[in-house]
């Protein structure tokens, strides 16, 4: 059986933590110089550990098994946000390194393929998801060309300045895999408070948008009277409250909803508002909630601008991200280690965020592993999770990855 | 009787418009290059009209009667908003000094003593009602010296810039006046909608105003499920759609309340809002429903915060402005000079905006004339009134002011 090492696992995660570094946390967004510093020292990692190492042109970082056979690949990215903490992506890589250093040292493991990866840009510097994206082949080119930092540089500029211009992009073979396996923390507060130490993601919430607008006439505040009033954020408030109130009667236990953007116009204390609007998410992991708020939505919408006054339009913000099953199979695998290593103390979960596995699932086989996350918190510097979740995690998934290509 | 001249009052106006016109509009903010040529313009028309004229220390233009006797103080205010209509401020102050040139100029009325003014300052660019403020001796010495325009421009430099530190500033003598009248458009559709010619002011309408302010946990909208979240912005939709259900059950038929400001913290669309602010303005011509608001508000906060989550706090953001009676005896003479001229199509009504006569009621007998704004519309470049209104509004306050100056 392959034995992980928890000192070389805590040792490497914290080596890369120390790439970008600032206080508990991590500044390494994707492109930046301490991020190409990363996914060189990383190349240089796989190699060490007996990989066929590649960045590729948009910047992920594949290392390749020369063993024969299908390959599993292990993996996640480790681009930060712009005030990172250190686990975000970087657990699953530093999982994906030591899960084939753990296999090659072990005599029953050794002749098995396992690729590792950092995938580039999960956290949406320009692209979220741009690795994945571009090794399943669905980055399409007039995204990338409008790809602007929030700083307003550009994607190929970045490109350039990180040295990858004009170097060749990998595409994940079909042929090649058995499937893909993303480790992460949880980034939220589940398994904690339900006292877990490993959940195992059944798969990733889908994910729409609306955003609402309202028209209705500014005016004076003192003499404008109510019943002639249009006024744009009485309306706003009125449409969020009763969502507020529908929503539950259609929602599953894990769906959420959240109205966290708006804009009312001119915004003064004594102006009544001719105009607003507010952003809508919701996400779950099945469509039926997603398509009873929908119809919820209109409803409301309808009945409020049936009666004149405001004039309340609704329309989807971005394409929508479908639900994403994780696979049966390898889910079956990750489900069993942890069944072994902490009986009873694991649970089945769909992640509320997204992630690669979403996009690498159109392509391979996929399933993910999660560590709780301390308080729930993440995308914040004090993002952390206990070394001995750490280090069960990556044993969970060693053994995970031994058992479904043993099984092939 | 006195007759007022239509042509030199429309001209009079038409020439106050064109110092600081644009397009139908007019910008000539207080203390602007254009709204001291104004005043010295108004000073010299009031000298040819027999006045004895002074330009005081705020830039208040005062015209004093040469005539014994009590006198009645007739004016408005001069200054514009940055971009203003061509007659909010400006009818009252040219009525007044046409008043006194048709009474000069009628041998019934000749020997009565009548002053024109305009106040300097009332759409606070630096403090609200700065001139009729200071004629009372309400212009507190801290609230004066922290006085800021929107550039951030000193009071104490836009006096000196505009000749008038170190100036004498006047006093409005209790023994001198009988009264003052302020004729003003009505800034709202009530008149229009009503096809009144003429309101007749009751009082000018209290106003108070609340913060609150909202504080949940910010957090990830798609980890952090519905039943753990503190979500300040859906705390803050149900409080302000609460507000809007309950306070029509307190309103008298003039109430008028409006939540036309708020803030949600980090205001993106991923992001569970850790905190919110919003701002309620309300006013009305008595005290009692705004007692009923305050009383409304304390219980619905109350029971918000005593589910947990979110914390409510809400304060008054400024000195509550008092509801203000207009004085009987001259609204009297204002309402028989308007059945007099338009019998049947003239109203009471309160004033929801504020005005000089606001402060200046508090030192003598106060009343308010007001003629229809076409479509309600002020405070824009499209402010406007029909011609045949705005002469019908001088006639009847002319003849008012004669009666009440008679009647003495």
């Amino acid at each position: 059986m392959p034995a992980i090492s928890p000192d070389r696992l805590l040792s490497d995660l914290r080596h890369l933590r120390s790439i970008g570094a600032q206080g508990k946390g991590v500044v390494r967004p994707a492109f930046s110089a301490k991020d190409m510093e990363a996914r060189r020292w990383l190349k240089a990692r796989y190699e060490e550990a007996g990989l066929e190492s590649t960045i590729d042109g948009v910047g992920n970082v594949l290392g390749r098994s020369r063993n024969p056979g299908k390959a599993l690949l292990v993996g996640s990215h480790s681009d930060t946000q712009p005030t990172g903490g250190w686990l975000d992506g970087a657990l699953g890589v530093i999982y994906g390194l030591e899960v084939v250093r753990a296999l090659a040292a072990d005599s029953s493991t050794k002749a098995l393929a396992v690729d590792a990866v950092s995938f580039q840009d999960e956290e949406s510097r320009f692209v979220g998801c741009l690795g994945s994206r571009s090794l399943i082949g669905e980055l399409d080119a007039d995204i990338e060309q409008a790809a602007v930092d929030k700083d307003g540089m550009a994607l190929a500029d970045a490109l350039k300045e990180a040295g990858l211009a004009g170097v060749p992009r990998l595409q994940l073979s079909r042929e090649r895999y058995a499937g893909f396996i993303e480790a992460h923390i949880e980034q939220g507060p589940t398994l904690e408070e339900t006292s877990k130490r490993i959940g195992v993601v059944t798969g990733i919430v889908g994910l729409r948008s609306i955003r609402f607008t309202f028209r209705g006439q500014q005016n004076h505040a003192g003499t404008t009277m109510m019943k002639t009033r249009r006024d744009a954020a009485t309306a706003l408030y009125e449409l969020a409250h009763r969502i507020n109130q529908e929503f539950p009667k259609a929602a599953a236990e894990r769906t959420v909803w959240t109205m966290g953007r708006l804009k009312v116009e001119p915004n003064a204390t004594s102006i009544v508002p001719g105009y607003a609007d507010l952003d809508l998410q919701f996400r779950d992991a099945s469509d039926a909630p997603l398509d009873a708020f929908e119809k919820i939505v209109a409803k409301l919408v309808a009945e409020m601008n049936a009666r004149g006054g405001v004039k309340i339009e609704a329309t989807p913000t971005r394409t929508p991200i479908p639900p994403t099953k994780m696979n049966d199979g390898l889910r079956k695998h990750l489900e069993l280690s942890a069944e072994k290593h902490v009986p009873g103390e694991w649970m089945q979960l769909p992640s509320g965020a997204f992630h690669d596995a979403g996009f690498i699932s159109a392509r391979l086989p996929s399933a993910m592993l999660f560590i709780p996350s301390i308080g729930g918190i993440s995308h914040d510097f004090a993002e952390d999770s206990r070394d001995d979740d750490i280090v069960l995690g990556c044993q969970v998934l060693a053994d995970a990855v031994a058992s479904a290509l043993r099984a092939r």
